[in-house]
């Protein structure tokens, strides 16, 4: 659905240069997790906050309030011998698994700038190609194209894969080491990381995951599932084709054999912790634009402001109307019908987030976030329970008339709103955006554009289902228990797997730490100095063993 | 009171690159006087109407419906031996008088930049000295200076006047002919015109002005009134320490003796008819700005707009706020007790504006502001009378969180609105600010911040004042009835002197045209070859002319 290439594209170089040098100890040590799996809202800098991948950023739930160990030792509890000789593979070639992920890094492919985007496809496939995937195909769709993988073990099972190869824009200027170096840098109270654009969203955990697959091989040992592979090149603009690479009727075949879906992440925050989650909020990102001419009132172009007491004006327009989309207090939609098919929180999931608010500490939460109030001055177990049930609609940015220092004496022809409108199951994006369309033309607000820029539906997964059960186990066997929340308040395009016709349970999976996502100076651990998280071999081995983990869950 | 000397500053450069060639013969016929006196708003291209002045483009009374001629013929009306040894002197000092005018332009001086300030101000001084000026002096204010000077001519009138020698900014890449390089080029449709920042705004009408008493001198003549000049440097950015500059108890002094006030403009239209306002609105330019920090609610940095679930907006906090502020339509202001202190339009007024009506072209009106319907569908008469009389609150631009193409899931934690609010007499831009801040208080938004970037109250001349009637007698033995309006509905800061404790009549007068103020290309006619539009020489005379007949008016 979405449309606009540049979705959700340009950066917030202001802010994201907050984040230029948190090196200081206090900052470091607040530093989180920005990976697909566990973004920890607001624990970091507030750059992170909002400079967090379009899914995440929603949950705020460290530091906790438990302890939590680096799940390093415990691996071992499952230790056999085809585990000794492949951990011993994944540690004699680091170096190799090291340079796979720089040379990946180095190749920028920002599908935002349409940059690099055949040659980053042409080296994810020949990284596919090399970790053992014999069928490696590129999915032609009408934008960026997708990948299409398999790798038969001859296993009873078979895994799915998400991947991506395209990253976020960077500006050069504000990185303290090149973003397409992917340097190997001392990070104070992490170690030795590799810093350059999608080191953590989403290369790294990725080339973690691909070196798993080489030691496995490369230690003599079969892997114990199948894998199905799909991949995109614009994840970063919302994903606007990539049902087109898995609606395709070979790639809809293979994943229907497939016990579930999931994409490598950097799951530890600092202080080693995972939170797991089970689903994620559907989006609507558009632009209400109002202008003179499609209303048919006030001026085509911008004309001096003293017109003002003869002409009709679409700023005001825009102000009139979008007055009617919220409540009063500006908190709840107020968009007819817009709810109506949203499912109310169960009494499991209410449990869920209770058990999580009372592993979290709520003044860290607020004080990352720069607020002191909850909406509606709730409790924080209530405004977990509104962030991961609660519908939304967001004004994202404004836009009109004059924008620079200072006034100037027009009167705009032309107002725009960003918006975004987070929604549950079992919304709809196409249904809310009609229904958006006509709470505008009920209210005399026909006239106003919306320009739907990218979105999707909502997506859910069972804490029942096997791939999520194996993803616990490896956790808890690593000791860490993770945070279960039924929903992430971000968005992720996983409503094409868990929606019809596959309806496949799928989330993030991975040890190991990063940060940095969408903002400078982006980051994963590699040599880890922090003994609460995992560096690249512990990724590696993570997934090792969580393949194992899946081969043999019932 | 304005405060930010970036107050209108900026340019729109996409707008104003539309003018950049108006030079077919279509445009031209509609080229408008962008001058002080006269802007025609609307009449030209469209760029002319968003890049007016502060206080130009409200009317649009171009294309009149009756004849006009161009004036010239008909001055010798007047002549005497004087004049006629004067309009020799003015012929002969034709290049003269150009080339004084090109070193003008050729000084950049514009506040907003802080750029050739002094220079401008010294040359500007230099001037004044040379054209007769006895006393002249620079006045210090909190920001640039203004200039005092008097020329006593022994004679029994004094007469005020109000110049600027500042200009507005240039983007030099926009200019057909380079703005500091104040070149003659062709112009066709209207000659040979001087193409320069300042050209019209308001150099080269000063420049012709000041012709004319070079002209008297040197023809042996005594100058019939003497002279109080005001000057100041900072017009383009609301005349901020102007007040500083007249309330000087020597310039009070001396400006207590004068009959009136008048600025040199290039006040003719192409077609050379002239329109007089006899006063202007007042205006308060200000940012209402919504934020988390201030309102104690929402974040106090911008946050991933998952967050919207549990945390106030900042920026729906700022539409609710504006959704108070007007009618549902958009249309009525709505703050409690603004227009209590508005003057009715009076009878004669409303005669006044019936008659301009007639003379003019609403479909041409309309089509020049690119609309196709007034406010609450008046008629074209009433549209004038709204104009003219209605004070109003008006949005020049919206501006928060993400502005850029597309979207970005942020909750942003500020939003800014540009309004202005234009003011009739007999309020006060003091007292509707505080209006403003208590109707925000009253209806909960105490916390948004209400900064005033510039503004001043309105101002009001009588017809019956002998500067005027001089004005209006001189254009009328030019052959040109001008069309008389109770008010500008743009804004320039007369009530310096027309408010207390002066009380003066203030106006604006000249022959001749030029346009593009604050606009790429901006010229003044130098060489006319439009038989309805005076050349310099004959701006010039115009001036000798109206020191004369102010000189023996009673």
């Amino acid at each position: 659905m979405p449309s606009d290439p540049n979705g959700t594209e340009a950066r917030n170089k202001s802010t994201s240069k907050r984040q230029q040098t948190p090196e200081s100890a206090e900052s470091v040590s607040k530093s989180v997790s920005a990976s697909r799996r566990s973004f920890i809202a607001g624990a970091v800098a507030t750059s992170a906050v909002m400079a967090a991948p379009r899914w995440a950023g929603a949950e705020y739930l460290w530091p906790t309030t438990g302890p939590a160990t680096n799940g390093l030792d415990a691996l071992s509890a499952l230790a056999d011998d085809d585990l000794t000789a492949i951990r011993a593979e994944i540690t004699k070639r680091h170096d190799e698994s090291l340079r796979r992920m720089q040379t990946w890094i180095q190749q920028p492919s920002i599908a935002a700038e349409n940059r690099g985007m055949n040659e980053g496809c042409e080296l994810t496939m020949q990284l596919f190609r090399e970790a053992g995937f014999q069928q490696v195909s590129k999915v032609p769709t009408d934008g960026q194209p997708g990948i299409f993988a398999t790798l038969d073990a001859g296993a009873a099972k078979t895994l799915g894969l998400y991947f991506m190869y395209d990253v976020k824009q960077v500006d050069p200027a504000e990185w303290s080491s090149p973003p397409w170096e992917a340097k190997l840098v001392d990070k104070p109270g992490f170690g030795k990381v590799v810093m350059g654009r999608g080191a953590v969203n989403q290369k790294g955990p990725e080339a973690a995951f691909l070196a798993a697959l080489h030691a496995i091989k490369g230690s003599g040992k079969k892997l114990p599932v199948n894998l199905v592979m799909v991949a995109e090149g614009e994840e970063e603009i919302g994903s606007p084709h990539f049902p087109q690479v898995v609606h395709r009727p070979e790639v809809q075949a293979a994943l229907k054999k497939v016990m579930g879906i999931f994409m490598p992440s950097a799951g530890q925050a600092p202080d080693g912790q995972v939170t797991m989650t089970l689903g994620a909020k559907g989006v609507i990102e558009c632009e209400l634009v109002s202008s003179g001419e499609k209303w048919g009132r006030g001026p085509k172009t911008d004309v001096h402001s003293s017109n003002k007491a003869r002409l009709d004006s679409p700023a005001w327009h825009l102000i009139k109307a979008l007055n009617t989309l919220v409540s009063a207090d500006g908190n709840d939609p107020a968009i007819e019908g817009f709810a109506d098919k949203a499912r109310p929180i169960s009494a499991a999931e209410k449990a869920m987030i209770a058990e999580a608010a009372k592993r979290t500490n709520e003044a860290g939460a607020m004080k990352s976030l720069g607020v002191t109030h909850w909406v509606h001055d709730v409790s924080f177990q209530e405004s977990l329970e509104l962030l991961m049930s609660r519908p939304t609609v967001n004004i994202e940015g404004l836009v009109g008339g004059y924008t620079g220092p200072g006034g100037k004496t027009i009167l705009p022809h032309r107002a725009v709103a960003k918006m975004d409108l987070r929604l549950v199951p079992d919304m709809k994006a196409e249904e809310v955006l009609a229904l958006l369309k006509a709470h505008l033309a009920k209210h005399g607000f026909g006239d106003i554009e919306v320009n739907m820029t990218g979105g999707y539906d909502p997506n859910s997964t069972s804490a029942d289902a096997a791939v999520i059960r194996a993803e616990v186990n490896v956790y808890k066997r690593g000791g860490i228990e993770p945070i279960l929340l039924p929903r992430n308040a971000g968005s992720w395009p996983g409503y094409v797997f868990t929606g019809e016709p596959l309806k496949l349970p799928a989330g993030h999976f991975g040890l190991g730490h990063g940060s940095g996502a969408h903002a400078p100076d982006e980051y994963y651990v590699i040599e880890s100095s922090n003994p609460k998280v995992q560096g690249l071999d512990g990724a590696v081995m993570s997934y090792v063993e969580y393949l194992y983990e899946a081969a043999r869950i019932v």
